[in-house]
C-alpha cells in the first residue's frame, strides 16, 4: 500500500495530477522493456499519494513482467487502496513497439 | 481476423488507443502512394486487440487499392468485427496529395 | 458544381476534413492578393467530394476579387450544393493584413 | 464609431475571429507602455467590421493611459455600439510585468 | 490581505487570468527549495486583485515550508478573502521532484 | 529596376535580411500555382533596397510562368542590379510538389 | 538513369535542396518495411535533376530489399552518374527500428 | 549617453547579450508603428550597460521616426560611445509590413 | 563485442547516425535508476555495426550500476573496439537527477 | 570548494555538459529576487565534479546579493578551483527584469 498524508483541505474538491515519466516494465511477450509515461490524476479524500512512496511503487515495475494495458489498471487499483480518492483517473503513454504506440486511460468514481 | 487477448479488466470501462504512423496504401485513381497516420480509440469489451496482428493487418494495406475514407471504414469494420468493442473509433489522417490533405474519423458503439 | 464520388458507408456517419493550405484570392478594396488556409469538415450524404475537382475551384478564385468572410460562405455553399452533405463547416484562416489576421468559420446543416 | 460594411451573409450565422497582436498603451500607475495581443472574435448581425477602421482604433491605444482589464472591456464596447454583433467576445492577452502576465476576456449577448 | 481596485465593469462577467511564472517555496520535508507557475483565474466582483500587492504576496513563499498542494490551497484563500470574486481557480504547476512533477488545482465558487 | 534609398551607414559594413513569405508564380510544366517563401540577405553598398517596390515586384511573379530554381536566381540578378550590394544572397523555399520540396540558394559577391 | 533539364545559370554556383519525406523500402533482414526521408543537395553543373523522374525513381524502392545505409549511397550514385554535379550530398532519416533511429549521409565532390 | 557599471571581471573576455522584445518607433514614411524585438551582444571593456538606462534609451524610440535600418545602427553608436565595448554587435527583428519581414545585424570591434 | 556486418560503400567516407532514446542504467551512489538517450556517430570503416546486437548491448546496461559519464566512455570503447571506425562519437543526455541534468560527449580517432 | 570524483577516462578528451534550471539570487540593487538557468561546460582534467555538492552551491546563492553577470563569473571561478578542467565554459540565461532579459558566458582555458 501506498503512504498517504492528511488532506488539510479536504472539505473543499480539488484536482491533484502526479507526472511519472520514466516508468519502465518488461513485456510478457518478448521479454524487452517497455517505456512510458504515467499521469495520476485525482480528487482527494480524506488523505493525500505520499510521493515517495508513490516512487518506490511506480519504479517497482522495473522487473515486472505486465502487458501495458494491466499496468494502468493495476496502478488504478493500488491508488484507490491507498487513498480512497473521490475520484482518480491513470493514464499512461507508452513509446511505440512494432510501430504501434499505446495510450491507456482507466477511471474510477467513488460511491 | 485480428487476433485478440483476453481483457482481465472487462468489468471497469477504461480507453485504449493505439497509433500507427507508418500506414500506406496505393491511391485506386492514381496508383500512386498514400501515406498516412492510422488511430484506433476503443473501449474494451471481453477482448483486447492484439499488437502483432494488427501490425500486419496495417501492413497489409501497402499494395491494396483502396481510397484513404474508405479505408478508415475498412479498419474499423475489421476491428468490431473481431474483439466486440464497447466503442470504437478510428482516425486516419493523410499526407496531402493535389495540395489537399484528408483526415476522416469513423465511430462504432455496440448496441 | 463539385464532382463527387459514391459515399460506400453511407449508413453510417463518419466525418472527413479536407485541408488546403495555399489559398489564394485578390482583395476588393486593394487589389493586392489575400492568402490563407482553407479547412472543409463534413459528415457525408450519399456522396463524398472528388478531391481534384474541389481543388481546381479552391485554385479558380486566384484571380477573383472577394472579401475573405465572402469567400468562406461561397465555398460552404458550393459544397452543400455538390454533395449535400449531412453537416458542413468551411474554415478560412488567412494571413494578416494591416496588422490584423482574420478567421472567418461558416456551418450548415441539413434540414 | 468604427465603420462597418454590409453582411451579404446575415442570414446565416457564422463567426469571425480577428486577431491583433500589436496592442500598446500606458499604465496609468508607472507611465510606462503596455504590450498585448487583442483577439476579437464575434458573430455578425447585418454589418461586419470595416478592418482599416478597426486597425486605427486599436492602434489610437498608445498615447492613452488605460488598464488591461478596461482596454478590453472598452474595446468590447466599441465593437458592440459600432456593428451590433449577434454575439461578441474580446480577449487581451498581456505582456508580464512585474513577473506577472494578464490575461482578460469579456463577452457581450444581444438580447 | 491583498490591496485591491475598484472594477469599474462589475455589471458585466468577464474573466481575468494572473499568471507567475516564478513562484518558490520551501520542502517542509527535506528544506529544499520548490519551483512552480502559479495561474488565477477569476470572474471579478466589486473589485479587481491589484497586482503588484500579489507579487509581494507571492513572493513571500520563498521562506515559507508548505506543501505544494497546500500552498494552492493558501492562494486561493487570500485572493477569495481579498476581493470576494464571483468564481475563482488557482492552479499549480510544480517542477518534478524525485521524478514526479505535480499540478494542483482549486476552486471556489461565491455563494 | 527596384527603388532604392541611400545607406547612411554605408561605411559600416552590416547585413539586412528581408523575408517575403507569399511569394507564388506559375510552373511552365503543369500551369499549376508554386508557393514559397523568399529571403533576400545582403551587405549594402551605398544604398538600400526600397521594399515597397520589392514587394511590387515579388508580387509581380504572380502571373509568372517561371521554374522554382530560376526564380530564386532571377530575384538575385535584380537585386544585385538595382542596389550593388557588397554581397547578396536568395533564398527560396518553395511547398511540396508531387511529394518533393525544394529550396534553392544563389549567391553574389561583389568584384 | 534520371532525367535532367539545363541549368540556365550554370556560370553561378548556386546550390539546390529537394526533400523527399515519403521514402519506404524494405529491410533484408525482416522484410518489414522501412520508412524515412531522403534530402539531396547538390550544387548543380550543367543540368538540374528533373524532379518527377526523381520522384518515380525514389517511389521505386517501395518494392526493393536494401539496407537503409545502402539506400542512402544508391541515391548519391544515382544523382552523380544522371547529372554530374559540382557536389552533392544524400541524407536519409529513417523512423525508429527495434528502438534504433538511423541516419546516414553520403557526398560526392566532382574532381 | 547610457550609464554604465563597473566591470568587476575586466580582466577575462566574455560575453553579454541584453535582448528587448518591446521595440517600438515610428516610420518616417507611413507614420505608422513599427516593432520589433533588439538583442545587443557585446564583450564588456572597463564598464558594463546600466539596464535600466538601456531600457529608458530604448523606450524613448516610442514617438521617434526612424528607418528599422537605422535604428539598429543608432543603438549600436549609442552602447559603443557609452561602455566603450571590445565588441558589440546589435540586431533587430521587426514584424512583417506589407508582407516583408526585416531582420537587421551591424557590428563594432573596438581597435 | 558487437556484431558488425561489411561496409559496402568503404571506398567512401560517410557518416551514420544511431539513437537509442531509451537507455537506462543503475546509480553507484544512490541506486536509483538513471534515464537518457544514446547517440552513436560515426564513418564506418570496412564494417557497420550491426543493428540488432547493438541494441541488445545497449539494454544490457538496464541492471548495470555506472556512472553516466562512464557509460559514455564505455560505449564508446565498444563501437571503437568491434568495428574500428575511422571517427566515432557517443553522445548521453540524461534526465535531471537532484534537478541537475547532464550531457556527455567523448570522441575517438582512428590513427 | 566543490567535491570531486576522480575523471577515470583523463586520457581522453571529453566534454561533460550540466544544466541547473532552477537558479535563483537577489538583485543587489532592488532586493527583489533574480531567476535563471546555469549551463556549465568543461572538458574535465583528473576530477570530474562531483553533482550534489555543484547543487548544493548553486542553491546556496538563493539568498546571496549578485548582479547577474557576476553569478556566471563567480561560478566559473569555483568550478575551476575545484577541479581544474582542461577548459570550462559557464552560461546563464536569466529571466527578463524590466523588460529587458539577460545572458552571459565566461569561458576559461587552463594554460
Amino acid at each position: 500500500m501506498l503512504e498517504t498524508i492528511p488532506n488539510r483541505y479536504a472539505g473543499r474538491p480539488y484536482q491533484v495530477e502526479l507526472t511519472f515519466p520514466e516508468f519502465t516494465s518488461i513485456c510478457p511477450l518478448t521479454g524487452a522493456p517497455d517505456f512510458g509515461r504515467i499521469t495520476i490524476r485525482y480528487t482527494p479524500g480524506d488523505t493525500l499519494v505520499e510521493q515517495k512512496s508513490l516512487r518506490d511503487f511506480l519504479t517497482g515495475f522495473r522487473e515486472r513482467q505486465i502487458f501495458q494495458e494491466e499496468a494502468v489498471n493495476a496502478i488504478l487499483d493500488e491508488v484507490v487502496a491507498s487513498c480512497d480518492p473521490v475520484e482518480c483517473e491513470v493514464e499512461g503513454v507508452f513509446n511505440a513497439r512494432g510501430g504501434i504506440g499505446t495510450r491507456a486511460v482507466a477511471r474510477h468514481v467513488s460511491e
